[in-house]
């Protein structure tokens, strides 16, 4: 068994790096306190005796070495960048988790016969630069590493300068590891664990996802003096577009989410009509013909919408993956440890995208999920317990080293 | 007459400070860009012989010497801060154009009875800080100095520091002069001119307005593994609200408009179903009843539209005034001028605030208005002849120089 206590002063550790405003942290990614976190990180794994690598997305890749010179590690991690008004435990959980279990296997004076590899990866919550997952779709050959360095934030900051400007930019070549499996431990981000009373969910599937950035244009002009027939109200039209996707959701609800996280109106001023919005919509699904046929949905009433009102209408893909069914003998790997350690479990699908959506395309890949207080998730006031963070690590150290053999 | 050709150089001069991206200007007030268009005014006013008085509030008065040493000045201007992407002449006409009235007397070296004093006012446009018309409300008493002090922008700043700040905070009481009368030029900002085919509009009413800034609060949660039943999507209400607005509007028309020109979502992150979202909403009617039915209905109705999503909803009115019936002797002064030149001439109805509309509680007071080509104005590419403007600063010229006697 792993050393909770350990852990959880782990995790209170790295939440004193980018506190946010509420208790949660601000820690995105590429900013200074991101490199702060990787500071941190890269100390405590080097007293844990691993080396460290770096490659140029500013993965980092933290190694005890194994036994066999031939075998291939098994990798375990996540992120440890934030939402802006994030919570403490979302990614976090699952690097400190991977770093737990090198302790564990320090303590207990355990030899793999595989390396064990724990990982950060770069910029998973994709709010500073979209899309999400950046630096693990690169690692998958998702995306190329230039156009990942060319994205962009509200600022005109470019990824590949920022993640120079931190000093975290390594000379490794994305992707050229090899890795004989992936395991990612992470919080449900939902409600359902908690809801059925269960301490471990198995992700067997994750849900796909599509952001489709919408930008609307009328026409600037005086909300005092511009009569309402000559209106050309971007606002407006957001509105109404924003109704829709509520409604696409619904419809095919319990199998789909839609919302609008990123909105911005421009000049945003009290007294102009907008001129023009720009907003981001986020649909997802288990099925792909869903999100396909939400997306088609909004483009096509979207610009119903705006031709109605004389508006412009452009839609731009800005990210999305499709549904996701991770490895069998992972997954297996995963169910087998919490039955074993006699954690009550459940078979998940996941809600949300994670690292080891695009990891599951080059490796055998599962997850492990451990419960958080009101499934709430992205919010500062984000929670869980001692217990749940522990018993997540336990089972994510039992399929690691089962997978990587003693 | 005036000189058209000198004016348009001024207007054309003072766009330089604080350039737009698209032609127009942001010269927003109390930046620095603000303390370099008054520093110009003035250098222009000292050339002209005038001494220049400046109040508490930073409103500047540019005088030019009368006969009677005991006759009160009649007073002309507007104001030069602009929206943060503004045009060249929304409130800079009746500031020059008040200017260019006393270059002209200078050239013809007339004297008259009542001294002429040139005001420049602070924050008329209400955009960095709410409310619109803030030191000419102050002047009238509609507000105290102190609270216009504390207001603060979206930063946090607060207007009597960024006064002081820019060096433009003067020792003058605020309201303590005494006018004769009060005459401002301004562009119509509003199609009905140019449709008419009107060189002059003689502003008869100016419209009421009601801000009631909305906050709406819901819950921060992860927009993919945040089931629809559970949310509490304060975008999705405001959109319901921005749709009720429209409505409200639009079942007064043609007597009243509404909209929202000012919108922040909070966190204001792709992945994050937004838990906070603080918009302002823009009523205006000339009739003070029409403007009391759609607040209240704005709170009724916004009230249900909340309690039905599981939201939270607040009002703040933040901004507001009654609507205006100008003084018939000043409006006759400005109809009598229109006509006496040979211009073509309309009596209308302001849509748009203007300081005008606060000195009007404590002096006689009219406005001239000129077109503006297809009534575009809050828009960078708001535009106006030099024919246009010269023939309004001609009837200016006219009603004040009538008004100040020779
Ligand atoms: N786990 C998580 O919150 N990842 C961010 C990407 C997403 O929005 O699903
Ligand atoms: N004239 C003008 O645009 N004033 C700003 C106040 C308002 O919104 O009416």
């Amino acid at each position: 068994k792993i050393n909770g206590e350990r852990l959880w002063d782990s995790l209170m550790e790295m939440s004193k790096i980018g506190p946010g405003v509420a208790g949660g942290n601000n820690r995105q990614t590429l900013t200074d306190e991101d490199g702060e976190g990787r500071a941190l990180f890269q100390s405590w794994c080097e007293a844990a005796g691993c080396s460290m690598g770096l490659d140029q997305m500013g993965n980092m890749f933290a190694r005890r070495e194994g036994t066999d010179p031939d075998a291939l590690p098994v990798y375990v991690g996540s992120h440890l960048d934030t939402q802006p008004t994030g919570g403490k435990y979302d990614g976090v959980l699952g690097v400190l988790g991977g770093l737990e279990i090198l302790r564990t296997l320090n303590d207990l004076g355990i030899k793999t016969k595989h390396p064990i590899v724990v990982t950060n990866f770069t910029n998973e919550e994709g709010t500073r630069y979209a899309p999400a997952m950046l630096s693990s779709g690169v690692f998958a050959g998702i995306h190329t590493q230039d156009w990942a360095y060319d994205r962009e934030d509200a600022e005109g900051k470019k990824f590949g300068d920022e993640l120079k400007r931190i000093g975290w930019r390594g000379d490794e070549e994305v992707g050229a590891r090899k890795m004989h499996a992936f395991f990612e431990l992470h919080i449900e981000q939902g409600p359902i664990l908690e809801a059925e009373g269960k301490d471990i969910g198995v992700v067997t599937h994750g849900q796909g996802l599509s952001w489709t950035q919408v930008t609307i244009e009328g026409k600037d002009s005086h909300t005092g003096s511009t009569p309402m027939p000559m209106r050309k109200n971007a606002g407006l039209g957001m509105a109404r577009v924003l109704e829709k996707v509520d409604e696409i959701a619904w419809s095919h609800a319990p199998h789909a989410v839609g919302a609008a996280g990123h909105i911005d109106v421009y000049p945003n001023s009290r007294n102009v009509i907008p001129g023009k919005v720009v907003f981001t919509v986020d649909f997802r699904s288990p099925e792909l013909s869903v999100i396909e046929d939400m997306e088609a949905r909004l483009r096509v009433e979207g610009q119903t919408i705006a031709d109605d009102m004389g508006l412009s209408i452009a839609f731009e893909k800005v990210g999305g993956f499709d549904p996701v069914t991770f490895d069998e003998g992972c997954v297996t790997a995963v169910r087998n440890a919490a039955e074993r350690l006699g954690h009550t479990h459940l078979d998940i699908i996941s809600g949300a995208g994670h690292d080891a959506c695009w990891i599951n395309r080059v490796a055998p890949t599962a997850m492990v999920m451990c419960p958080c207080v009101d499934g709430l998730s992205h919010n500062e006031a984000e929670e869980i317990s001692p217990q749940w963070a522990a018993a997540g690590a336990d089972v994510l150290f039992h399929a690691v080293v089962e997978t990587a053999e003693i």
